[in-house]
């Protein structure tokens, strides 16, 4: 007796359960999980298979997904050690940001791409993916490292700076064009959120945790964090910014207190259970049959510009230490990953870009994530050896 | 801007944090969070401010909340405490089904009803809420003493009967009648497979334990007890169960494996999550016009049923023990929660019982669980000094 919540419950089980299998086969050959999840939405989905097609209530809990996952990354950036980290990793942050942006919005416009298309194209270029990154330093051993710890410092500025970015880029999404008006006052209000969130509200949360410690509610204090990340999440939708940025920045206000409150195996069990929808959902957006002629080319160029324009930044400000160094600072920042993502999805989404530019940014994520893992275990083999 | 995505974003905000809101009240003023959270659906709900009226993706966001509300309530019960508690609990709870089913569904048809609903609302009247009872007897600190071991055995005890009779139910709801063959086949499904999730599965994890440890994926043990709780709650529902029978008994067959592989506070988070918007969902279907004249009294009659029977069924086996212990397990044994919610739910949404029959059940839910705490604080008060 197919009817509907039994098919709720069969999505349910298909997703979560592909998107693992395929998942645990990516680990094996070494290659992030998160690729095997796209990979089985992209298979299975609409475009390709065809066997499990989301619903409308399968992509919103995506959505919720979302939240989490960068709630979950923002929990696990502690704004203390940011603020710490300092000058070199802003630097190659920054330099990791201009060059890919610069580089991308390029070829696209050379290409005869509309501006939005470029916008976004550069924009999914920045960010470089903190989660992936950290994963396979630890698994080199080589995260007490200096230059490990300039690039995690580096990554986090650029998911922030990313972050900013894409509240832009969502802003000319629901504006609907290029007005230099709107898009300045869009630049002040991300950085002022930001700013914000990473200085004032972390003091916030020191303040209220007595009164949080007497509320009598069972886990008071994952019900306050969980509330503000809905509630921050509602209003960077509302204000023109991107829905995900409040989760992100909910969580690093809370980062300092997480371990106190025992916030990170709870919020993560949560992460766990919604994430996979989300990187399926991804995936089942992509029409692989894109990649042919001029997309493919295309998607190929991007990628090699995504690669060389990290490395070339990123190096840059650390070539005077080596060109080990640099090439490693590089290599690491290359990864993009969720922050890219969403900002191809927030631009499919509100049909500001062509399902053709989806594409080309999904599979540069894929390939920038695909190629890092093993280039840094080649560079880092003296470290590896020296540890 | 409001397009749809805001639109989720706030009424999971809105929804949130008004269950928590007043749930946090009722705790200050010593009643389950959990009424607090369904009168808040029931307020703010479309039959009474109208405020916040749940989109069918909310409904489906409540619907996984149930699984998890009843996957956490396996998890926290072990089979193999369940085999030791014995006879004396098994008897309690067998009492304790029949004298209120039989008296429900005498009244009801006495009443003038059709069978369905009043099958429905016995049904309803079977399942004490271990959550409840454990967390008042807990709050008491009186968890050690015999009384109220028996308690929580027979409490758990019921809540399985009460789930195989959930499950009878769910059948008649599908198959739209009682038929008596369709019937006795259901009750063999249902006990062979409770009889099997409590003997077997618990060894086939036991079985699995070594493999697991060796899966690279992160998490993997949280990742297979999902994707088992997913597959168990889409073959209860259908095999013509409810959905919620199979994540209580595959909480179950993990729960002693649950500290080792740290599935607690990972699967808790999930349930504090989505936990409030199943019982705000739940308040929010219940019509509160519908309690006048006739109703109104049937509700109060069905709730003095579910009281008296219960203190009937549960304190005449320990009768011989002296009255005191026999109304303390009685009065332990009164409070009615998720389950009897979700006989409800399964009734109303199948269009079996009448919008007047669910508001009949919640009332008595609400009515015995409210009740039961400050009974229990007066029984227990010569147990509270002796401590």
């Amino acid at each position: 007796m197919p009817h509907p919540p039994d098919q709720l419950l069969l999505q349910l089980l298909a997703i979560f359960a592909s998107a693992k299998v395929v998942g645990e086969l990516f680990e094996r050959i070494k290659l992030p999980s998160v690729l095997g999840e796209i990979l089985a939405g992209a298979a299975l989905g609409p475009f390709a298979l065809g066997w499990t097609v989301p619903s409308d209530t399968i992509h919103s809990v995506a959505e919720i997904g979302a939240i989490f996952v960068l709630f979950s990354a923002g929990l696990e950036t502690s704004p203390q050690d940011l603020i710490r980290v300092g000058r070199k990793a802003l630097l190659v942050a920054v330099a990791g940001i201009v060059v890919p942006f610069v580089l991308g919005f390029g070829y696209m416009k050379w290409r005869g791409d509309a501006s939005n298309e470029a916008i976004f194209v550069g924009a999914a270029m920045v960010a470089t993916s903190v989660g992936i990154t950290a994963r396979v330093l630890g698994d080199l051993r080589v995260l007490a490292t200096r230059t490990a710890k300039i690039i995690l410092g580096a990554a986090v500025f650029d998911d922030i700076l990313g972050m900013v970015l894409l509240a832009v880029v969502a802003g000319l999404a629901s504006s609907g064009g290029l007005e230099r008006l709107r898009l300045g006052v869009l630049i002040v209000e991300a950085a002022a959120f930001a700013l914000f969130m990473i200085f004032v509200a972390p003091r916030i949360v020191r303040r209220i945790q007595p009164g949080m410690d007497r509320l009598s509610t069972q886990h008071a204090p994952l019900i306050v964090a969980l509330v503000l990340c809905l509630f921050l999440s509602w209003l960077s939708a509302n204000i023109g910014m991107a829905a995900i940025i409040g989760p992100f920045f909910s969580g690093l206000m809370f980062a300092d207190y997480a371990p106190r409150w025992n916030l990170l195996p709870r919020v993560g069990g949560i992460t766990e259970f919604l994430a996979p929808f989300f990187f399926f959902s991804i995936g089942s957006r992509l029409n692989v049959r894109l990649f042919a002629g001029d997309v493919l080319f295309a998607a190929i160029v991007i990628s090699l510009l995504a690669i060389g324009s990290k490395v070339l930044g990123c190096g840059l400000p650390l070539w005077r230490e080596g060109w080990l160094s640099g090439l490693q600072v590089g290599v690491g920042m290359m990864p993009r990953g969720e922050v890219a993502l969403i900002v191809a999805l927030v631009g499919l989404q509100s049909q500001i870009v062509l399902p053709s530019t989806y594409a080309i940014v999904v599979f540069m994520t894929a390939i920038t994530t695909i190629l890092a893992p093993p280039l840094l275990r080649y560079l880092f083999r003296g470290a590896m050896k020296a540890v």
